[in-house]
């Protein structure tokens, strides 16, 4: 009973019992100021870089996106082949609708009316052409068969779709040239789900009289989602038209880095532009980027024929990124207890000169 | 000799040394209540808050993954240009097949026998409508010549895709209308490279009996991954046929959020469906969701024609997120080592209350 | 005036105070070695695992990617309905161009020459078959009538595009079976953002004559970007021509983990390939992959006509992940800290084992 009442007590006194280490105060000019520099330092350190240019005390989250694309415009085209000709919006974006992306045509090499039959191979005469190109492929099923190309030459005959599409070089200037002069609309719509928050490019203050005739700048109209696509390319410090021969891949780069601390209409996106592909020719095979397709037809007979058509041409990549932060105590306290950690650094720096004095005291001795 | 001895000797002597600041003990009801209320504090956040519920001795990575969607379901459209119509999905879904996304037609507008030739550019007596739709474009190049494009009106001529499509509203109710009672069956593989991790939707225990007549219902079949459109599209909160007349995006979220020290078979995924455009019309352009595209033809005399539709339908983009934590000294070193850290703040709690004392003092003094 | 100074005076002795714990040293062989051996411990745990595996003195990105691809080959295929066939890239890649994946066609079933009318509806005499194949759809509307499908029997009559589809097995083997011998060129542009660092996949060493012929090799040409599309498969542990008949999705994951504080000839890409799609047959529905598409013709009396394919085929999805990690002074920092309070653990060992002595006596007094 007395023990019970004893190991109790003994337990309650422990339970209010502080321990704190014994303080020895050093009151030194050197020492002092060296402790007092470091500790400001490691301060300066702690709240300067990591709270307030790091926001160490926010907890982030990756954006989730959204986007759709609406191109315009018209081109006007004049050919042998094709005689005059208007290329509209269903005829130069390809595929008509794509999740993150769309292709402008700007430039194509056409083959009219193959069928399957057979024809004589193509024979390169210019094999530096071919090698330029680097995109010959062969065409068709050898039959075995020698017929003739030309009035002067022979060359092997071919199971393909005839007649064989001519392996030569783009047409330069470009056949849309006018592409230059389409513009874009993109619609972009972002969520950070962590923090439930909604956005879209098309900023509250913005109105319909205003989207329905403005065009993208980056001095005069910054919130202005309709891009012209020489602008576009121009930012990336490409030439449309150069471009447009062999075609590349844009990045419409849509950066959305977001305190969400401050008001939320801080947050809004940032458009950079960029050329994706490398258009070097060094290091490097069919530069550009191009792609072959077909539309199909029948003729009178129930024949298939088709014109067959490698297209060049931009495609515009939209690409979302960024990161939200907002305050959250986890991260604040895992900072703040990092940095009550580094200040445990200011003894060591202070000890290491004690240990200075007691390493030469013992080399001394021996 | 002696010396070298009296080194070593001095040096293991240092090495076996353990230094541990001399401990004051005060016993104090008050301080020593306070530096317990502190500490129990800082250990359950520690405990509770970090580890517990932010699982802070986890590492974590993000999801790697793969959609494949099939589309099923008939509509019945009669209209007076195409009379009475079967829609399938070889003629609904554009293009045929995407990558996380896919388009279904709702609605159309279609302008039949297209050729490339002269006619009167459309005169909008309705400036209104064309206000609304915000989606005039110059549809030809001007020839310079004026026609009649009425009995009682004449306009510029064009060279453009002849007849012009009319700049018109969308039919409500919608074409297909039927759409509503398409499925789509939507495939998710995910991946957590980091943990060597895979998992499907079509969860284990499902058998192919079930998933043959299932459809997704939140209550009664939260497995199934099996969608009615309708369901999609009520589930946020929008009507399937308003939506249907204009177009929109409507994002399909799998979030797979995955505790990888719990059994495999509670990384389960959760859908859940939101509108991602803006309907409302409000600082808005051309809402909805339709783009443009065109069938081509050959006539009897080898001329090309084009079928131009407007299309406007719903894209479904699937979006997959989600994080896998998985049990990693790393983290949960970090976080006890911060912990450790804050549990310095108790002393500095204590201290502050002696530091007032002594501040006060001072000033007293002064 | 004096009450200043002393107030001054007095806070600048408190500035240059310097305050450490009265240290107690023991001089404990046993002491000293867990102490020594514990500091080691948490010593050789932050340098060791934290920063040289862990690289915890990094900042790190996640990877911004584009990626373009080109697949070359022609195929043959020799079957009753379309003769022999040569089948060339505008034939077979569908749709012509993605963003991040491609698709090849492998196998194929035809419907040729249907139009809107009416017929009676397929009867499934092989309900095996049908349930194997999971993929029944209603084709049509259902007229009402009953007509003569076959000499000795009599379905409903249904509008729909006639004739209807025959609910089969694809054939076997693949039709396209030539395209294991196809070649896609896949160019990656990745750029790390936060460091402002771009590479691309086709490394600086590697010339053009070398890219024109070369085929991926995982031992004699792991950096050549042309992959032959069998090799892809077999790496994925599959055999391409039994995938080629249901088709299915191949991943082309693309790893580019990057020291940005190495020389950046180092950061490097490493293919692996990925089967996505589950082809086991238990728990699974309409296994591989397949969608609808048609060609639409107009035949002499204006009437549209379409070709239906049920087209089975690879899709490949090319995946680019990885991180780039670059030394930063704030997660160093972070470490570091928390590496300091770790060592604080030393004291809570060692003064465990002092806890436990008291613990005795106390119970031992009790």
């Amino acid at each position: 009973m007395m023990k019970t009442r004893g190991c109790c007590a003994s337990i309650c006194q422990c339970f209010f019992e502080y321990s704190t280490p014994k303080i020895l105060v050093i009151r030194s000019f050197k020492v002092g100021t060296l402790n007092r520099i470091t500790q400001a330092l490691v301060i300066a350190y702690v709240i300067g870089y990591v709270c307030v240019l790091n926001k160490g005390y926010q907890d982030t989250d990756a954006v989730l996106s959204s986007v759709t694309t609406k191109v315009k415009g018209i081109a006007l085209t004049n050919t042998s082949d094709l005689g005059l000709r208007i290329w509209d919006v269903a005829d130069y974006v390809i595929p008509p609708q794509e999740e993150n992306s769309f292709f402008v045509l700007t430039n194509l090499l056409i083959t009219l009316n193959q069928t399957q039959s057979h024809c004589p191979e193509v024979r390169h005469f210019f094999k530096l052409i071919l090698y330029l190109t680097s995109d010959h492929l062969p065409s068709g099923v050898q039959t075995g068969k020698c017929v003739k190309y030309s009035a002067v030459d022979k060359t092997c005959e071919v199971l393909a779709w005839c007649p064989l599409e001519l392996d030569k070089e783009p047409p330069n200037p470009p056949m849309l040239a006018d592409a230059e002069n389409f513009t874009v609309l993109i619609k972009n719509s972002i969520r950070y789900p962590k923090f439930n928050f909604n956005k879209r490019n098309i900023l509250p203050y913005v109105n319909k009289t205003y989207l329905e005739q403005c065009v993208f700048n980056r001095i005069t109209d910054p919130d202005c989602p309709i891009f012209r696509l020489k602008d576009m390319v121009t930012e990336a410090n490409e030439d449309f038209q150069t471009m447009a021969v062999h075609g590349g891949v844009m990045g419409v780069q849509i950066r959305w880095e977001c305190d969400l601390d401050m008001p939320s209409s801080w947050c809004v996106p940032r458009y950079t532009f960029r050329r994706l592909d490398n258009k070097d020719p060094v290091n490097n095979v069919a530069p550009g980027y191009n792609f072959r397709f077909a539309k199909y037809y029948k003729n009178g007979n129930n024949e298939e024929t088709r014109t067959l058509i490698k297209g060049f041409g931009i495609r515009f990549d939209v690409i979302v990124f960024g990161q939200a932060g907002k305050f959250n105590i986890v991260p604040t306290l895992l900072n703040v207890g990092t940095g009550l950690a580094l200040l445990g650094l200011v003894n060591i720096v202070l000890l290491s000169h004690a240990v200075c004095v007691v390493v030469m005291a013992t080399v001394y001795i021996c």
